[in-house]
């Protein structure tokens, strides 16, 4: 009896980045196969069963990777600081920026008063761009808003996203971003008010997937991290953490001590934080392009990742203040240039590892059956193009839950 | 009477870029209108005469700038070099590198193997992702054949992208790149067949508009490259110089001697060498792709060309080797964030000077009557969104000599 498929990609390359193969898990000549949207197939031509697919396609040879997954992105917030940046190079301060109400709290005020409607709309603009180069599921955080209101209005903007475009989208809810103003630098009092008053909110609404904290001098301590860590866990709500971006307050430990899907950023992490990742099985998330735009000099401890094991990802970090990156090819780039990631670590940190930093590796991240069929399909010759380039797009097409999608504005 | 124009963009704000004005030289609520290709008027709303605009067009209140003028690029190549890339980042060295046949003669012998009908196929494909950037003009240079038959391949290939797209190319002849393996390590002897058998065939064919030469330790001595200038002055062509990229030979004041275009990189120039290029009325030409891809510290002396006023422009230096970068937005970001260079910086630096640095100022890189109507038309606030954002493209419209052309791949 032949197998059924709706759709077959035939005469590709694949860069599976199935877990149990080694490198990229890659297969000559081979075959992928989707039926209601999973993949039901997905090897060499040869061992391909009879089969009475609907949608025969032929790749000519391209190579197929899993769809790219962004997995942290600050997508959703209003205006830009383009004049930050302005200034910036006439040679402001951070502190003169601050005073002019630049930095986070700009972004506030133009989120705070820009409609959901707007926001969905600014936010498509950024998405496109990283659907056109092959994203199929992205992590969208809200932590613009700062108030109950504008945290709601900017998460169902990003679920709105999700349904605007085919592409998966994963929120974050990041009230512990920064303090707002209207706190008078109260960070406990305002830390009670996300605990108590915002989180409990945006959980019954659903309009959440996990929740973020940022670790930092200049945000929340590890005291008032542990504290809406403990508060999402009450929900059963998943933790990450944008942890020692800019100084070690030992944030990867503190993340790993609470199981955190993935810790991010990680310049200053020691080898006793790695060391607590890897035990977690927490990911590791780098952003290279935040690392680029600040010009830091302390790069994340890759070496102890590889001596560790560490689960190892990267993403844009899309945001309008430390990363306007709109670009997971570039972040590759970046990481391999200014970290030294290697083609292959690049290459699963924007996949599988990446799945694996949002919780959704049992739904996409690989090429393997019974997951999700998003496909990424590549004008290249071998795998290494997608990271060498820089600003340039080699995507032939795009495939989301079994489904050829858009790659452009529509 | 009335003014007869073919085109007339109406609404829009203007960076004219002129000389005479202040910055970007900037109009709010201006029009631009072309007749035969050329501008004929371009001011405030309230200046402009009647008219029988054939066209009409609403710019809705949209950003133009002069088409971007991309001053440097070597987009001309056969092959690639990811797997080169790839070798680095696993800890090969240069040496091995190049004992694997790596490095400019690993792209020489790609671009031999290649036909003139391959060089244009695979050259479109960068192209077109700098022309849906805004761009309009922009050099190619040969100097991956190094011998006459591949320079000259190579230069009709250019040519022929000029012809392919809405675009004006303009070429150099770059002979004196490297020394190609069958020199056997003579590289006097190459310079005397560069002089003497490659730039008299080329100029006779007319397929060459300035002469390019690599004057570095791993290339050609300032001597050598100073035979070349004087080849090329005999045939009437003008001269730009890869002056003082990783070391200081006085690149700058051997190319500002000879009254070049531009002399390029200059990451090692001296005070001296800014003080000469400055006298010839050189541009100083910076270029950041290959400084953040080959993870260079000294930056160019951009202090010393501002206290001096030195004409500063910025180009991609598309190569497949040092610099695989196809987004002269992205060239602009890399120059504020790396090189420091302010957003008046950058975007005169990829119009006006550009523009300068080819010779090509009386005929385009400002918005003023008599220059070919070529203009990028943006969705954007203000201009600083052109340098800030990184990986992102707000491109809306491109016109090239009067005509609304294409700016996605046809």
């Amino acid at each position: 009896m032949a197998m059924r498929f709706d759709t077959l990609w035939s005469n590709a390359r694949l860069a599976t980045m199935a877990p149990e193969r080694p490198g990229l898990g890659t297969i000559e000549d081979g075959c992928v196969a989707a039926l209601d949207g999973r993949i039901v197939f997905v090897g060499a031509a040869t061992d391909l069963p009879s089969t009475d697919a609907v949608d025969r396609i032929d790749c000519g040879g391209r190579w197929i990777t899993p769809g790219l997954v962004d997995c942290h992105t600050h997508l959703i917030f209003g205006g830009h600081r383009a004049n930050e940046f302005a200034m910036r190079l006439q040679g402001a301060t951070y502190e003169e920026i601050s005073r002019a109400g630049g930095g986070i709290a700009a972004s506030m005020k133009a989120t705070r008063a820009a409609s959901e409607a707007e926001l969905v709309a600014s936010g498509l603009k950024r998405l496109d761009h990283l659907i056109a180069e092959g994203v199929t599921t992205i992590e969208i955080k809200s932590g613009y808003g700062l108030d109950l209101e504008t945290e709601i209005r900017s998460l169902r903007a990003a679920r709105q996203l999700g349904h605007a475009r085919a592409v998966s989208v994963v929120t974050s809810f990041l009230g512990a971003h920064a303090l707002p103003p209207e706190a008078n630098g109260d960070k406990d009092a305002y830390i009670e008010r996300v605990c108590n008053e915002m989180l409990p909110a945006i959980a019954a609404l659903k309009l959440v997937d996990a929740v973020d904290a940022f670790c930092e001098g200049i945000a929340f301590s590890p005291e008032q991290t542990a504290r809406v860590f403990a508060t999402a866990k009450s929900f059963g709500l998943p933790v990450k953490l944008h942890a020692d971006q800019l100084s070690n307050l030992h944030g990867a430990r503190l993340a790993a001590e609470h199981g955190a899907l993935s810790a991010d950023h990680l310049e200053h992490t020691d080898e006793d934080g790695v060391v607590a990742l890897t035990r977690a099985g927490t990911v590791a998330v780098v952003l290279p392009g935040a690392y680029y735009a600040l010009r830091e000099t302390q790069a994340p401890p890759i070496a102890l990742f590889r001596k560790h094991g560490t689960h190892l990802a990267l993403a844009t970090d899309s945001n309008p203040g430390t990363s306007p990156l709109t670009s997971l090819l570039l972040a590759m780039n970046m990481a391999a240039t200014l970290f030294r990631l290697t083609i292959d670590e690049c290459l699963i940190g924007v996949t599988r590892e990446a799945a694996r930093a949002l919780g959704k590796l049992g739904e996409t991240g690989t090429l393997e059956v019974g997951k999700f069929c998003d496909l990424a399909i590549w004008d290249i010759e071998q795998p290494a193009e997608l990271v060498y380039r820089i600003g340039f797009n080699p995507l032939h097409a795009r495939v989301w839950h079994g489904r050829s999608a858009a790659i452009s504005p529509s």
